[in-house]
């Protein structure tokens, strides 16, 4: 089963999609399988990572914001504006397809794991995934 | 479903392998489910990018090789040539599997998402992948 | 068929987990098929890569090192150790998710590929993954 989600954004951030995410497998009721998201963007990610303390996440983006920053002269891509081309490379450096199994009706998350958008660009307002689910009743 | 392809490649570089996964999937005749690149090597890697602006392409590459030069003094493991560790660290960074899912038959890339193989070492001349299609007719 | 495994750890580095795994999918008695392996935790990876040369293993583990150092004053997030906020990040660029095609009951891994838990933290002892296997038999 394939649920095609679109989910609003505002700016770069990780947005938390694990409740959108667990309200399909909910849906799929399988049992025991996959699930796989499939990010249809080559400028955002997913990545599945710390739920709960703010300041990880505010580190993990401005780590990567200081590796890759806006305005580097090795660009050559600038005509979609200076954020464009830090988005390609930041989205090259995590994913953007995810696989969670599924046991006794529900994903394996940790604890502390979250299932996140990463969104790079500023000025876009949604982004479109897939969630895939495989598997047996 | 598994199908072993061995792709060319002729140097460092993005080779654009997605015609070649979909006459796979068309293949497999699969209405909805899962297709999984698999990449049998450690040297390089797959990767789901832009496909329209070769700027973008040529710049991932080059913030890349910037990130992870050759003779780095760092380096140990030198005996199969300068460009072998860097293109350890690079396929490290990246991956080597992804999983696409297949809606209507056909993989749901976005309108600007192709699949690469990137070539990370200078004197390869083909790599072999594995393509996994799971799923109901 | 999902199996959680805990698996022993002792500081930083790369456990290979390969032969943990092939007992899983032998187990299964999968023909033709999927494994994905599923990390429960945020400050360790899974990796596959290289499993010959020692050398090549430590220039990952000393380049990552260097790239997402201990102490930077970036970090906000220190309350759990000095180990803690690197390790999210080096996470965070490698992966938590992987999966490996089943060709004829065995995973196609290349000659060359081992499967890798990736430790990030000091103290930690055990971390705890999920082999799923889908597939016919």
């Amino acid at each position: 089963m394939n649920v095609f989600l679109t989910l609003p954004v505002a700016g770069q951030g990780l947005y938390d999609i694990t409740h959108r995410v667990r309200q399909v497998v909910d849906g799929a009721r399988v049992s025991e399988g996959l699930v796989t998201l499939f990010l249809r963007h080559t400028s955002a990610s997913l990545l599945i990572q710390e739920n709960a303390a703010p300041e990880a996440k505010n580190d993990l983006e401005a780590w990567l914001n200081r590796l890759v920053p806006e305005r580097d002269p090795l660009y050559t891509h600038n005509d979609e504006g200076p954020d464009d081309m830090p988005a390609h490379i930041k989205a090259m450096l995590t994913a953007v397809s995810v696989s969670v199994p599924i046991a006794q009706g529900a994903m394996v998350l940790g604890t502390w794991q979250g299932i996140f958008l990463w969104e790079h660009r500023h000025a876009r307002r949604s982004r479109e995934i897939v969630v895939s689910v495989i598997g047996s009743v």
